[in-house]
């Protein structure tokens, strides 16, 4: 695929809204863990979407770190941006902020990097198209984003004990 | 309450995005409407609660216009903003607009009229400070909607039939 | 389609009920206006489908009070039936009451009127059989509806302000 | 308590109803068993409640027929009467019935007998008010009732297996 | 169907834990019964599927026995196991226990008796494989498991009272 | 704290197991991520919260591989068990399997490393006890834990771009 059909950073970028409610509640009165990853999964899902063109699937969390829990009644806000692009799949930079609904400052309470795969019509990893960058900060990102990708090929594979003994 | 302490339309603006989702169904593959309804309620709630700085209640939803149905999959968009401010009520204007993931146009699905009421620590409803007008366009909204606050005002009365038999 | 096909208005009545219960908990401990508006919405289904025998979907929701708040485990019944039948569209009128479980009287405190559309199996609008009306006060309630229905059709499109900032 | 304070069957009984939607669907099409279990439990809840003017918990589900599947889109009525009233215990019977939204015979479609006990301020089981009996039937399901509980009490333990080997 | 394809009680035992979490409270802050029964249910649909190879429909829950409540945050276990196989009809044993968090004693809350009925792809019921017992007390429980079957069969029909009045 | 309290790591392993259900289901058929995610979230709280005795709350999700699909109708399981434990924070590692019902192999489906941090009464990071390492794979898995906890934090700060345009 060439550059003509490149799409820029600024195609596909996404933002989710949730108004948190009681039933997102944990046994803190925070807004359970869960609830914020199924927004992030979603969010990255669009953009990863939007600028394949083709239905993606999610390959892994690379990080996500909570920086600050999140009150029930805040309005979260998901956003979204590709920073790596490779042959078939795509970096997906995820940042949650959170505003009480009285006022006061937006806070950062979440970031994650989360690593969608293009899937073709027969179920495998399908070729997508180029990134076009624009500034040099989009430039600077995409290859933290490359040194990231390389660093997760060349990692050991997830350990995997020979002792699997009854679980409890 | 003086203009001093008055905010904007702008002030109090909100928006959410929700992509929906297959548990969101209804019987003809398209997203039910109490979903959307609830999203409707919640940003009302969130432009009401940010322009009073109280806890706010659903008084009514005058108007709901479900323009064309929302499709499995697709992005929706429910922004609200103020547009009549009363003593202790205020009219949201909520509209519902959906994009498809994989582009095309975004389209004007739903349309909403929502009163909310604001409650004060006694639980009584509570004064709500003004509402500075800044564009010809706004005026226009909030005379339009004091006008719709007056005609409820004016409307019979829900009718009460005298033979009401045993339900089905 | 004929009289002779023509249902009356109890032939539609339905009535839904429901045990609220904590998940429909708002901010303020009451039951959450998306679970009242979800019933109502269903109810009126309920309605519009037995008369018509046809499939329908919600075209708006014409005026919605909620009179007091539902308290979370009250019962809370949702009442159904026939206004108006237009030649594709019904109105539906809908009552909800709450019980206390510990007893006490019934309490009003929702009401609705919701028109629904029928939809043939082209997608399209389709005719519905009239309704016949068999007392004083539904033929009464049937003229107030048309009277509704023209009064939505005369009234002004929603307004289409010119400064709509994008936001995705 | 004395006869004084009884209440008729009349008094408790009680009825949900349900219009089952997508959700509710099993891997067969058909709506999942946990909601009807779910609803049988609610307004088992409410009868008991009803009749003793105190919080009720479930103690048993003592025979619960599954007749026939419900389909998809039918209306379920949960109609639950008592049936016997022992010291602190109630037993509430609870018949489940279909209707399709298109018409057509109503369905029974399942049927359970609940054993709800009432509860005090301190926790433990609370003497119940005596249940007023006003017509032969109800005269026989009582000793129906009794005989029941009789044989619940004189039925042995759940078997308690001595190798309880590791889960899988 | 012979011995050769038998398959023992081990073969299909089944495991299903669950944390419960702040929306699975009742009234009285504990887990509510609706949570509990789903479980019971899916558990046993893993037995009888695993031990049939067929797909199950749930005929009957004989036996529900709510031991203890279940309180928030805990961990709770569901272990099924068949105790009979008849024609077509299994009955499946399904214990729950639970745990703190913090530690302390398991503790029994629960046990119910599942009847699961294979079903063809013909829509009928389908003859399953025998059950190959191992050991004097699987021999000693699905004598228990054909005695209940049997006196289910025996037991009478649920009573059909003739004065059927309107609901509330 | 000292050895005298340590406990092994055997003594807060955890399983959840999971029947996936239609309300799972993602736009592909397969299980959504999110379902997934609060799953090894909840199982990894259980246990950190088993071996400090303390509330926890998580604080990265530090790797999650999506493996295979979770494809609807298969039991998943999800282990835990620490590798590393540090002053205030605990590795959790979780794996997640799959199994047909029908039968055939267990799968391996996902692998996620999660970061959980003790919280005192005074909602402060806590100290927790020791882990006791029994085996050398435990010893091996514990340095690879610490190694990724310091890489963590030498890792560079998430990327502030400077264009960041107002979103509310």
């Amino acid at each position: 695929m060439g550059t003509r059909t490149a799409r820029t950073v600024a195609d596909s970028r996404a933002t989710l809204t949730h108004l948190t409610v009681p039933t997102d509640a944990n046994f803190m009165g925070n807004v359970f863990g869960g609830v914020i990853l199924s927004e992030v999964d979603r969010v990255a899902y669009i953009t990863a979407t939007r600028h394949s063109g083709l239905n993606c699937v999610t390959a892994s969390f690379d990080r996500v770190d909570f920086i600050a829990p999140v009150r029930l009644g805040e309005v979260a806000t998901f956003q979204s941006r590709l920073t790596f692009v490779g042959h078939t799949s795509m970096e997906v930079w995820v940042e949650v902020h959170t505003e009480a609904l009285a006022g006061g400052p937006r806070r950062l309470v979440g970031n994650a990097f989360v690593t969608m795969v293009a899937v073709g019509s027969d179920g495998h990893p399908a070729p997508v198209r180029e990134l076009e960058l624009t500034t040099p900060e989009e430039r600077r990102l995409f290859e933290e984003g490359r040194a990231r990708m390389e660093a997760r090929k060349r990692s050991r594979q997830p350990p995997t004990p020979k002792e699997k003994e009854g679980e409890r």
